[in-house]
C-alpha cells in the first residue's frame, strides 16, 4: 500500500473539476476524476487506520433521502458524513409533507439552506431513479443562482436505475488494493454474471456500474446472463465503447460457464431482466395488484428455469488457478444458508466471506472522498493540511 | 443589508432576558427581544454566506418533539442545531414509552439530563399545543430547581394551535430585508386573508402568528376571511390593542378584495374555521371516526363555497403598485399545479415562487438565533467573538 | 461529594481492563472496574454540572439498536454519545436489510467500519438478548482479527435478558450519592421486591440486575416476589455467592412485609415469572397468537392475586426511620395515576419523584463512563488532561 505521503502526491497531480457538483454515473466523469476518488479513498482509510481524524468541516448538514431499504450504504454514508464533520439528517418522506403536494423543486431547497451534501437512493423504478436526482440538481442549482441557497449542495448517487457509482468504486479501490494498483488491472478477466435468486426485481444497478466502470481501466469484462436477462441497453453499448478506447475487451454471453473459464475475478449476482423492470414500473404506477403478483408468479417462475446459474465450486476450478476472486456487494443468496438454492454455494461462499468484507470496507471511504471532492475548493491543499495535522498529534 | 460590525452594534444595543428562558409566543416578549432575534438572524446569516461558522456550543443535545408532519420546520431546526454545535435527537412517540404512561413531567425530565434546547410542534388540537408547552416548561423549571437538571432547557414554540413565532419571525425578517428596515415597515399595507384549499383542518397559528407580530411594528395590518373563519378572539383583540400601540392600523372584513386593495403585502392563506377546530378537537378526543367524516364532509362543503377566494393576477392588480409582495409559508396549494382549484394561481405563485424560498431561508437564521439568546449568559460577547473569529479565519 | 481532583485520583488508583472489550453482564467485570466505571460517572456529572465539556472524540459513531421501546436509555445513550464527541446512528431494522437474509455475522462487520460503540437493547425473548449481544461481539472480534475493522467497537449492553448494567450501575451511583461513599453501603438493607402491575411480561433483567450488583458491596439484600415469580436460578445462585464473598448476606422470600421490615432501600418493581417469560419466547417463535392472549389472559389473572404487593405508606412505615429510599427505574405503574391499582401509591411515589429522578440523572453518565474506558488506552491520562482543560477554560 503506498504511503500517505505517495497518495498525496499521486492525489494533488490528478485535476479534478468537482467542486459544488454532483456524482450521479461513473462515466460521465473524466478517468482523472475517478482516480482521484480512488486515491483520497485510499488515503482517508489509511488515516483511519492509523487513528487520525480526517474531519474537514467544522459544522454543515449531510442529508440522506432513502427510497429503499439499505443498511450498508446507509451506515457508509452516516459513517463518512461524520468523518467529514457534518451532521446526518434523514429525509423521512413519511414524516415529511412531500406526501402532501410539495414538488420535488421546493422540497430540494426547503432542505437545503445549510445543507453540504444530499445522499440519494431511488432504484426502485426503472427510467426514474436517475431522473429524480437530475430533477433535484436543477432545483438546487436554480436556487444557488437566485441566491437562496449561499452554497449549492452536491447529490451523491447511492444508487439509482442506472448506476451505484460508490458500490462500484468501493469495488474498484478494493481491486486495486488486491492486485496492487491499477495498472495492474489491465488484462485481468472480470466475470459479471447473473445468478440464481428465489426472489425478485432486484435493480440492474449494480452489474451495470461494474461494466460501465472497469471496462475503463484494461479489464477484459465479460457479462454474462441467461436469455432475456439483459440489462439496460446503452449502458451496455458504452461498456463495449470504454472497453475499446482503454485497450480492454468486453462480451455479452448467454453461457455463465464461458465467462467464468479462466476469470481473474467473478461477481455473480442476481438482477431483474429490463423489460420486466419496466412492466413493473408501469404497473406500480398504476398500482394494478392483481397485475404485480401476475408479473412476480411470472418472474419467479421464469427464474427458475436457471437455477444452474450458482457459482460453485466446481465453477469456481475453472477460474484462473481455481482461485478467481469471488466479488458481491452484499448480502448474498447463499445456498443452503439464506435460502434453499441461490446465488452462490455456501463453501464458495464462507472462502470467500472475509474478502467481501474488505470490498464493502471501501465504501464509506469513497463516500468521503466524494464529499470531499465536492465541496472543499482545493481537496489538494487540504488533503496535505489534514495529512500534517495527523502526524503532528499523537492521539 | 448592514455589515456584521452594524449588526453587532445593534445588537448589542439592544437588552434581552432569554437565557434558559422559553420562547413560545411572540407577543410575551418585548419589542427589543424580538428586534435582536431579527439583528441576530441578519448576523448569523451574514456569515454563513461568508462560509465561516458560528458554532457557539462544544457539545450537547437538541431535542425535537413534532407532533405532525413537517419538513421546512424540521430541517430549519436541525440546521440551527447542527450549525450551532449541538447533536439532535427526536423524540419519536411511537418509539418512546410515553404511551406507556410516561407523563409529561416525568419524560421531560428524562430526556433533558444534558439537553441544551427542546424544539416542539403541536398545532393538532385547539387548546392543547400551547398548554402541553407550557406544562413541559413547568416540568423544566421544577427539575432545575430540584437540581435534577444541571442547567434548565429552553423550549423553542415550532408551532402550536396559538402561534408560530419561527414562522412569523422569519416573515419579519424577509420584510425587513426586502424592504430596507424594520422602519420602512410603517405604514406599509399586509392583507392576511384567507383562502380557497379543497384541504380540511389548517392550523390557525400562521395568521394569528402574523397578526400578532405585523401590528407591533406600525402596519396596516387587514385581516380578511369568509364569514365564520373566524381566528381565535382573544388574539384578534391583542392585533388590534398592539396596533393601535405601535401607531398602526388593523381591521378584520369579510372582503378578500378588501384587504388586497392597495396592499404591499398579500398573504393567502387557508386555515380552518375556529369553532370548526374546536368540534374537531373534541371528536378527535373521543376517537369519533363517524363525527369526524360528517365534519369533514361539511367543512370541505363550507370551503366549496368560497373558492373565489383565491390569489390571482386580477386582485394582483388592485394592490400598491400591481406588484404587492406575495407570502406564503408554504406549501402553497397552487391551482392547476397541486390541486384543481386553490390559494393561489399559477402564474402569480410562480412569479413570487424564489421570494417565497427566501422567505422560508430566514426560518433556520431565526431558530439559530432563538438557540443563541436563549442559551448564552451574555450573547453579545459571544457573539463579538464569532465575528473576531470569523474575520481571523481564512477558510 | 469528592472534588474533581479527588475523583481523578481515585479513578487513577483503580486498574481496569475494558479497552476494546464489551461490558454486558456487570458480574464479568471485576470490582476495581464497577468502581472505576462509578468514579468516572462521578467525575463527568461534576464536569457537567460546571458546564465543562468533557469531549473525548473529535469523530466517530455510536450506533444504537433497540429491539424494544425506550426512553430515557434512548436518550441516556444519545445523551452520552453526544457529550462524548460521537455521531449517533439509530439501526433501524425495520429500514435496514436485515429482515431480507443479512446474518448477525454480516450486519455487525457492515455497519462497524467507522463505529466505537455499538448500544444495544434486547430484552424480550428470554434466552436470546444477551446470546445476541455475544453473537456480536464474536463477530466484530472476527473482523478486527481479520483487519476488516480498524478497530473492534466495544458494545454496551442496554438492557437484555439477563442483565441491565447501565441501570443497576446508575443506582449504584445514586446510592454512593445518597449514603455518601461506597463504603457507607455495607450492611444496608436493600428490599428487590416484586410488586402489582396491571401489565404482564415485564423483562427480569432490572431485579436480576440489582442482586447481581448490590451484592457485592456488602449489602444486606432480600429479594422478595410472590411463589411462581422466580428469577433465572443461576443469577439468583451468583447473588448468594456474591453476598458471602463481600461480607453482605442475600435472601429469598415470598413476603414483601419481610423485606420492607426495617429497610434501608427499597425497590419494589413488576416483573413477569420466569417460566412465564420461557414459555412466551416459545409462542412468540411459533407467533401463536391465541396460545399468546391465553399466556397473556392467565397471567394477569395470576397477578391480580397479588394486588396486596404494592409499596404503601403502611408498608414503608415498617422500614428504618420509616423513610427507607424509595428507587425504581421508571416508569412505575402508580395506583390512581397511571393505573387503577398498581407498584406502589400515589402518596409514596410523590414523595419520592425527585430523587427517583436523581436515580435516573446517572444513567447518562454511567454510559458515558462506559464509552470512555472501552474506548481510550490510557483513560487516566485522558480524564487527567479533560479535566485540566476545564480548569483552564473559562466558558
Amino acid at each position: 500500500m503506498p504511503s500517505l505521503a505517495e497518495n498525496l502526491k499521486a492525489f494533488q497531480a490528478l485535476k479534478t473539476d468537482l467542486f459544488e457538483k454532483d456524482f450521479l454515473l461513473t462515466w460521465d466523469h473524466p478517468e482523472a476524476e475517478i482516480r482521484a476518488i480512488i486515491t483520497l479513498a485510499d488515503t482517508l482509510k489509511t488515516l483511519h487506520k492509523q487513528g487520525k481524524s480526517f474531519r474537514a468541516f467544522d459544522t454543515g448538514l449531510a442529508i440522506s433521502i432513502f427510497r429503499d431499504n439499505s443498511t450498508r450504504t446507509r451506515f457508509s454514508f452516516a459513517s463518512a458524513a461524520n468523518a467529514m464533520g457534518l451532521g446526518l439528517s434523514d429525509l423521512d418522506e413519511q414524516k415529511s409533507q412531500v406526501a402532501h403536494g410539495e414538488t420535488v423543486r421546493e422540497t430540494a431547497n426547503m432542505i437545503s439552506f445549510l445543507t453540504e451534501v444530499i445522499g440519494i437512493r431511488d432504484d426502485m423504478f426503472l427510467g426514474e431513479g436517475h431522473t429524480y436526482m437530475k430533477e433535484v440538481g436543477d432545483a438546487l442549482t436554480d436556487g444557488a443562482s437566485q441566491g437562496v441557497l449561499h452554497r449549492r449542495p452536491s447529490i451523491v448517487n447511492l444508487q439509482c436505475d442506472v448506476d451505484h457509482p460508490t458500490q462500484s468504486m468501493a469495488d474498484l479501490a478494493w481491486l486495486k488494493a488486491h492486485f496492487g494498483s491499477l495498472e495492474a488491472l489491465r488484462g485481468k478477466k472480470l466475470a459479471m454474471t447473473w445468478a440464481y435468486s428465489p426472489s425478485y426485481g432486484k435493480p440492474l444497478s449494480v452489474p451495470q456500474g461494474i461494466i460501465g466502470l472497469m471496462t475503463r481501466f484494461g479489464m477484459d469484462v465479460r457479462l454474462a446472463h441467461p436469455k432475456g436477462y439483459d440489462l439496460i441497453p446503452e449502458v451496455v453499448a458504452l461498456a463495449g465503447k470504454q472497453a475499446a478506447a482503454s485497450g480492454g475487451k468486453f462480451s455479452v454471453s448467454n453461457r455463465m460457464d464461458e465467462a467464468f473459464q479462466g476469470a481473474d475475478i467473478v461477481y455473480p449476482k442476481s438482477w431483474a431482466p429490463y423489460h420486466v423492470m419496466e412492466r413493473r414500473t408501469q404497473l406500480l404506477k398504476k398500482s394494478d395488484q392483481p397485475g404485480l403478483k401476475e408479473l412476480e408468479k411470472e418472474c419467479l417462475a421464469n427464474n427458475a428455469r436457471h437455477m444452474d446459474w450458482e457459482c460453485t465450486r466446481a465453477r469456481m476450478d475453472t477460474t484462473a488457478h481455481k482461485s478467481a476472486l469471488y466479488m458481491h456487494c452484499l448480502p448474498a443468496d447463499i445456498t443452503d444458508v439464506s435460502c434453499q438454492a441461490g446465488e452462490v454455494s455456501a463453501e464458495v461462499f464462507e472462502q470467500y466471506r472475509i474478502p467481501t468484507y474488505h470490498e464493502a470496507s471501501y465504501k464509506p471511504f469513497v463516500i468521503s472522498a466524494l464529499m470531499f471532492l465536492t465541496r472543499l475548493k482545493d481537496p489538494g491543499a487540504k488533503l496535505e493540511q489534514i495529512i500534517q495535522r495527523a502526524q503532528n498529534l499523537s492521539l
